[in-house]
């Protein structure tokens, strides 16, 4: 067999196994927005069928004749090639380790623990929920020991949402910027502003909601022909395509917020996956390098486009158009002041763009401490609660605005969690970054024309899918390394300003 | 191996291929309902790997080896066991004789011919459908030729559709129908009684048209926790498990009958799909016996209780609760009136029941047609045409009322349409048994309870799935054979009543 015969079948290989993604990423879009309820047990099987062989040909004795094949001739190869087989490798060698029917059965039960989660969630109940969780701690644990780990069994599930970042890169990057936000925090609490934020939790009706999140989609760009937007429990953007790359959002009718600036946040999400190199789908390379680069994606759209005082100047007109009673009184001002009030709340996705972290950190140690044999699964409301009473001064009632708040772990995502904050700290980066480029930052906001900006990101980030590593899309494009200070001095301008604080020098 | 072994192992490659089937029906039900347009060039890839995945599960030597095995010890084999054997080698012999290469190539084409059919209809223009329709014919000729023909090549299609059928059978059948209704036509033409159907017309939103369409659906026994309902350019109902069976609809505002009536009629084939047997989900039985009884099925909800003059006087005071205007001063008997109105037209899905045998008869005599050599695909606008002056007086002012207004062909569905003939006779031959078993049925309509005739179907149809034929579940369920007088009776009996005229002896 020639290389050029091998290359191709290769692709055909891969072409496969992305096909069969693509369908698992559409079923699982159903059944998050509409898919009728007894639909799920043989959905269940299906998915296992599918999944399992997707994990088949990313392992198959086939598979390890393309890698022997191609490593043998790596000089003579091009350089996507080199990508997608080095990406092969890696997964090939993780799943390698885990016998089949263990993957199998651990597929079906994602599927079934995520059902269970939705349950538990609406009946605020976690005994429902904490066998399925309980096996699915215990499956990951399994995992790591056959996948092995240096430092902390941690660090293997860290690996896989961002590569090469640790437990001790963690526990001293979330030290300092703890440290920054501590004193804001305290300083909020203590400051005679208090933004009125009134208007936030007056009706909205849902329908209007939509159409607005609508307008907002196409101002940002979000591609209508490549995408839709639809209705979940927890928001969430899927790329199936380059050219399907569907939103969810969730409407609360008395705070707006969560819709909105969720879409927002969703639709930075989209942009990345819908401006991806439309020459690598069908490969293993059509996606977001790593979850905090995604994140970063996400946030900047959420924080630093989203929240700017220009992007409301332009847009909260429209939103008065579509919610008038609501927001006739509302100045400017006084709008930007409301969006951004800052305080300890319960909720992660209802979080304010500062305390936020405190809520990501909490579930850090939470998983590390799961990990490293600290507690088991039945004591986690206990540990949660008492958390979130040490790091923001408040206790849920209930497990729904507890424990069971947010969908990832339901979904066996462990070590997923760290991303939200990294991908802040690689958002203040990149901002930092545009501006040089872009020093009319803020009057593009302010004429809505995003298109400049979104090309940048396009240029800088999004088009290379995962040809490109996290740390190198960082480097190329802001000159530096995981650097926290840009987020940190960031959210000190904004907060200090919002609520006059004094700064410390 | 055991011969246990080897059942398991059938067993379980037929769950793969079941799995698959379900992944591509979610991908159709989803390229129909509201997938983004850039989605279809990679999902159409995907279709055709899934697809050939499938085909090549069902005619592997793997599958050959399964059906040697199994045939070689036929007499010990369970009842289940050896229908699916009969079903898989069925599949095999007709699959193995298309070249793979040729198979897939023909399942993207199908999948892009549908997307240009919805264009070609949007724009009316029959040329841009037209080298598309020419490959299907082609390559579905192709197929005839590899699968080989007893009498006439059109045979080969209608088997696949209705087992045993022939073209002899059907210019039989076709021909006393067509004797019974042309009298009938003609004398409505005459009668003088002619039904007000100004209420028709008015506008009916949408929105509204959905709730009462959801409202009959549940009155039916439809389970919305086993499906759901979406809106379409061509309603269907699809069966992706007996636990997710989705219907569709379209809205006229200005006709509610095509939303009501197609919803009730695809009610019909949805209660079939959701309570076939749960023990045959993942097998090649799990799925109507063939397109004619399946059609009886949604025929008989359609005609014999969805315009039973009961059903109305029943759910007249509802629709008058969504569309108060509309309705306000129509009596239940001017509303059956005009429900019931005859008269020749140019869409078949808006035909009246009288007429509509005329429709699909015009459509048989073209595939026959053109299977036979008769015509090329490019003289089709031109015979549609004749024909529709011919049969029903009336001729198609441009291609989207004419040629193009069905989805079948775009879909490679050549020898489906004669189903829908075949389907009203079945429906009527039930309804004649059933009336035996159920002499109350007049007044179960008239209560809203649908739950015996539902039954009586699904003990007598819906829960074998395909381990009877046609034939066989025909005769079990009613006697005899097939049989056109039941229908050409009822057709007489209803119309002659209708528009008062006279009996010929």
């Amino acid at each position: 067999m020639t290389l050029e015969t091998v290359k191709q079948d290769f692709k055909s290989h891969l072409n496969k196994i992305s096909a069969y993604q693509e369908a698992l990423g559409l079923i699982f879009w159903d059944l998050r927005t509409g898919a009728p309820k007894k639909a799920i047990e043989n959905r269940s099987e299906v998915i296992g069928i599918l999944s399992s062989e997707v994990f088949n040909l990313s392992t198959s004795d086939k598979m390890a004749e393309y890698i022997n094949e191609l490593n043998a001739n790596k000089s003579e190869l091009d350089e996507l090639t080199v990508k997608m087989l080095e990406e092969c490798q890696k997964e090939f060698d993780r799943n390698r380790k885990i016998p089949e029917d263990e993957f199998k059965k651990y597929v079906i039960l994602k599927s079934k623990s995520e059902s269970v989660w939705e349950e538990a969630r609406e009946k605020s109940d976690f005994s429902l929920f904490e066998p399925y969780l309980k096996e699915l701690v215990e499956t990951t644990k399994r995992f790591v020991g056959y996948w092995g780990y240096e430092g902390n069994p941690y660090n293997t599930l860290l690996d896989m949402f961002e590569p090469g970042v640790t437990v001790k890169d963690l526990d001293q990057v979330f030290g300092s910027v703890r440290e920054a936000i501590v004193p804001l925090v305290k300083g909020i609490e203590k400051s005679t502003v208090k933004p009125d934020t009134g208007f936030v939790y007056k009706h909205f009706p849902k329908a209007s909601q939509r159409e607005f999140s609508v307008h907002v989609l196409k101002e940002l760009g979000y591609d209508f022909d490549a995408g839709r937007l639809d209705e979940t429990v927890h928001p969430f953007a899927t790329g199936l395509n380059t050219g399907d790359v569907r939103i969810t959002t969730r409407y609360d009718e008395n705070d707006f917020r969560g819709a909105v600036f969720g879409t927002i946040h969703e639709c930075g999400h989209a942009l990345y996956e819908q401006n991806i190199d439309p020459a690598l789908t069908g490969t293993p390379l059509s996606g977001g390098t790593s979850m905090g680069i995604h994140e970063s994606q996400s946030l900047f759209m959420e924080n630093f486009v989203g929240r700017h005082p220009e992007f409301w100047r332009r847009h909260l007109p429209a939103l008065k158009e579509y919610s008038p009673e609501q927001f006739s009184d509302v100045s400017v001002e006084d709008f930007i002041a409301g969006i951004n009030e800052s305080k300890p709340s319960l909720i992660r996705v209802d979080a304010d763009e500062l305390t936020y972290a405190l809520h990501i950190m909490i579930r850090y140690e939470i998983e590390k401490g799961l990990f490293n044999n600290e507690f088991e699964v039945s004591e986690l409301p206990e540990v949660w609660n008492k958390k979130y009473k040490e790091y923001l001064g408040v206790v849920p009632s209930n497990d729904a605005e507890g424990i069971l708040q947010d969908v990832h772990w339901s979904g066996g995502s462990f070590g997923y969690f760290p991303s939200y904050a990294l991908g802040y700290m690689y958002a203040a980066q990149f901002k930092q970054a545009m501006l040089k480029d872009l020093p009319q930052f803020d009057e593009y906001i302010a004429n809505g024309d995003i298109a400049p900006i979104k090309n940048w990101m396009t240029e800088k980030v999004h088009r290379f899918g995962k040809t490109k590593k996290p740390l190198e899309i960082l480097k190329e494009a802001t000159g530096e390394g995981l650097n926290a200070e840009h987020l940190i001095k960031y959210l000190e301008d904004k907060y200090s300003a919002l609520y006059q604080l004094e700064r410390a020098k």
